[in-house]
């Protein structure tokens, strides 16, 4: 254990963590596509004007898995995450065009110890992700298992 | 529009689309975590094995994404679809890990005409996906705007 872990004693409720910027340019965008949600908006410029998203944009599923990255650079890496079960929800409520530079901050909602697990707690979040306009483009609510300090500290009694 | 071009009409409550199978190798799960959730049981076989996945697990936004390319593959790519707005739920219930085959299916959950842009219905669909042993891995349930067929037809009068 180092004294950097963030344990699940150090998510209060209403504790924020911000997120580095990212450009999204338009060759990860056409890659993702390909691979995962190749419809013609998120491949073809031509086809993203003419689409209501108004340009080259982003899958949602892409803005979401860099939301992951940025969630992982704000705390996960130093944190005694255990995973998530999932997502409450998850909202794409403004196009993420090829340029764009998105930011934005998570903030901790609830937290609790879990009743089949003792040892665990489970922090449930909401994400919010913005454009270079402070537009939002993206909330996400979901959970994530940490495992609680003492439970850290009995395997490392003399650490 | 073609024959086969699916519109909100076609997308009655019950209606199921089956997913491709589809097998997650080791390389493609290590590149989207590299990317975007650069957790140690998502890049390497040891760290796997020791976490409560058991062994080297897909992130869950990894899943997702797969299971994007699977709803494309099953209807996005014969529809009239506008896009989503969001995802109601989406749950990651057991781990994926390298070597498992995915597939499942959609079904529609329910169907309505927009109020507030006529010419579009929203669908909402319920995702199963399950590994080669039958059991579930992940559930989304999320909203897909289809254009009428009405709509649909009024561009093309003489088509």
């Amino acid at each position: 254990m180092t004294d950097a872990l963030l344990t699940f004693e150090d998510f209060s409720p209403g504790r924020r963590f911000d997120f580095a910027r990212r450009t999204l340019t338009a060759d990860e965008i056409v890659a993702f596509a390909r691979e995962f949600d190749p419809q013609p908006m998120h491949l073809d410029e031509q086809a993203g004007r003419a689409s209501i998203l108004g340009g080259l944009a982003a899958s949602g599923w892409h803005t979401s898995a860099v939301m992951m990255r940025m969630l992982y650079e704000a705390y996960i890496r130093r944190a005694a995450s255990e995973g998530s079960p999932g997502v409450d929800l998850m909202e794409w409520k403004r196009a993420v065009l090829a340029g764009d530079t998105l930011s934005g901050h998570c903030s901790v909602l609830e937290a609790r110890v879990s009743r089949s697990r003792p040892e665990i707690g489970i922090v449930r979040f909401r994400a919010e992700v913005t454009n270079q306009r402070g537009e939002l483009v993206a909330v996400c609510e979901f959970a994530n298992m940490m495992r609680r300090r003492t439970a850290e500290g009995a395997g490392h009694a003399h650490g």
